[in-house]
């Protein structure tokens, strides 16, 4: 795939923190996680390796002017100092993990010493649709009879607002959730959901408050701090019997997990591609120019089992386009926004990112573990894990983790 | 209207303060806001005919352990602070403005004199459709091929998520937005939209952090700590082309008034009255018994003109039913949270609560000041009004009001 804009030049030296060089977090990735409870509660740490650093410790002292904003409980505050504040701090972090001259300095901590919380305080949360494919697969599910696409899908990048207050940190349990949906009569029943999914997707956060909107597609760097991985769970019965005519609510809001870890954009920089041509043409504020997406990969693993593998390239709408229509009509973003890309799919069966899809609307059952399957069932765990060509290697985005537990009896 | 719970024997004395007996606001009322700039930034504040109190400074001294709540910069503190902390302080406020004996230590300000904020942190908004004869009349009027209501209408109080950042106080100008709208030729084209909307609601404020979600509808008088006045204003042709499948976005999310004023539940106990009859019977997580709703009526002025008074009485969901639904799978409450009635519409044309209703779409022109009107036009103020019956006599909710300006040329 050609890419239309030079790759950045810079490529960092590999990092002496011991099985760094090589691995998925070396020099080039540096995401940020926030540590949970404990001695090292509320500072921010990177990740080399299998190590953890703390920022707060390791900004102590020579680098006073921003121990503040790496202690501060969340990436809130670092994120609000603004995008020459994120790129002194990845540069002097750089320096740190790759001179081997500040190794006597610094104390590492195994990575599964130290839990972690919530990255971010969520503002608003809204989930696209973003990726043809998916859109295309979901409207041929459940409306047969119908245009797979609505009429304005290709104009314009879908999208809905989610619940903000129901965000989790990869880790947290999904409790199965309860709700309405339609009985074989033709009258809801109520019980636990029978059709419980997965959908893997990015999530973009946005670091800048701009109280007027109005967000152009160029100003997506000095915008989104970075990029986390995103499990959007579903409940399908539930969903379907609720969403019209205002769109889903209830089949939704029980949970939306997220990596502990926020890649920055930066470490996406060799990642850059253009994306699939748009056709018809869009609207001016959502023309955009060169790499705008992203070549990320994620794999879902359901119950010990990769069920699929999802291309992020394949997206029709890009991060920038969904931020600028966010936007357009004035609407104020603030730290700590969340946009979801829609569950990412790709035109193979492999490639689908949700269950809905890998089992078409559950009449195709997949094979895990010798038995078939279609939706999730207590017990299982989802991991996404995403991954991206960084300068050095390839990197790992922020992994998403997360077991159903049992809801009520029925 | 039949009452099958007895009315709270309680009712206040009127107050001492002068022109408050008799007035829409006496100390049967006492709803609170929050002071904006100036020397009481941060204060909360009650109201009394025409003049304001600042609880902090009355507080000062004597209820030390109430201070700390009534300047903390927003009515989330004081929420937070549970239901027996509200009828605490409520009761004391009852006394200090009844009791002469306090008029001499109390220093009050005439309403003008100082500017109020958004009185609390939004933390996740959520919009319902609870009236019938608003979801029927915009069947109707958006659909007319089809039935009015979809089948889930009367089964689940169908509401999505709005956008909490967009939430502003009375008083703030609204900008007509920017956005896609479906042309003459069948694609989209973009420009300010031609038929801004507004929406008369209430609001329900959330006082309490429930993490499991899961709200009984008997548990609504201590998480509901209050009510707003709400304006939902919506740009009709932006959501007309956007809201299949995923529901409103852009066309909502531009701006979302409310009221400065909270009342408190506790004001509106003599305003309690049963549901209309919800036939079919719903499931029994919606069940609840007695005076469930509320006898409030909105008054509704577009450009110094009353176009509408809208009954509250008349919606076919309750808040408890809108606070159980919105919980049943999980989704946890915060502080903060605020949940919007929809629409409000009576039976009436003069008690449709938007102009989508009062103009049929835009196809029957309604009068003001002598011209024909549909839509919002640059310049028009709108003030919503709610009044409901109090212990002493009618009380004021809080005021909405906003005057729209002038988006990009088109």
């Amino acid at each position: 795939v050609p890419v239309t804009e030079p790759a950045p030049s810079g490529r960092p030296a590999r990092s002496w923190v011991p099985g760094a060089a090589g691995s998925l977090f070396d020099a080039d990735n540096l995401p940020y996680a926030v540590a949970g409870p404990g001695p090292l509660a509320g500072h921010v740490l990177t990740r080399l390796g299998d190590y953890l650093l703390d920022l707060a410790a390791a900004a102590h002292g020579s680098r006073s002017d921003l121990s503040g904003l790496l202690a501060g409980g969340s990436l809130n505050p670092l994120m609000a100092a603004g995008p020459p504040v994120w790129a002194d701090l990845r540069a002097w972090l750089t320096d740190l993990v790759t001179d081997p001259g500040h190794r006597s300095g610094l104390s590492l901590l195994p990575v599964d010493e130290v839990p972690l919380r919530l990255p971010f305080e969520v503002a608003d949360f809204v989930d696209f649709y973003a990726s043809e494919h998916h859109a295309t697969n979901v409207g041929r599910i459940l409306r047969p009879d119908g245009e797979a696409l609505a009429p304005n899908w290709k104009h314009l990048p879908v999208g809905y607002h989610g619940r903000a207050g129901s965000v989790v940190v990869s880790g947290t349990p999904v409790r199965r959730p309860s709700g309405q949906r339609l009985g074989q009569q033709g009258t809801p029943v109520f019980g636990p959901t029978e059709r419980l999914d997965l959908e893997a997707e990015l999530g973009f956060v946005v670091g800048r408050d701009v109280p007027e909107g109005r967000v152009a597609t160029s100003e997506v760097g000095v915008t989104v701090f970075g990029v986390v991985g995103l499990n959007d769970w579903s409940a399908r019965d539930i969903q379907a019997w609720e969403y019209v005519p205002l769109g889903p609510h209830l089949g939704k809001s029980f949970a939306t997990s997220i990596s502990a870890w926020v890649t920055p954009l930066a470490a996406l920089e060799h990642a850059r591609l253009p994306l699939p041509v748009q056709d018809p043409p869009v609207l001016p504020y959502l023309r955009e120019r060169g790499a705008t997406t992203y070549d990320v990969e994620v794999e879902v693993e359901v119950a010990g089992e990769v069920v699929a593998r999802t291309p992020y390239a394949a997206m029709y709408w890009s991060p920038a386009q969904m931020l600028a229509h966010l936007t357009v009509n004035g609407a104020p973003l603030r730290v700590g926004d969340l946009l979801g890309s829609g569950t990412i799919s790709g035109p193979e069966r492999h490639q689908r990112g949700s269950l809905l899809e890998l089992s078409w609307g559950g009449r195709e059952p997949w094979t895990a573990g010798g038995r078939q399957r279609t939706f999730l069932e207590d017990g299982d765990e989802v991991v996404l894990r995403p991954t991206a060509p960084g300068a050095l290697g390839r990197i790992a985005l922020g992994e998403v983790r997360g077991t159903v537990v049992a809801g009520d009896a029925p």
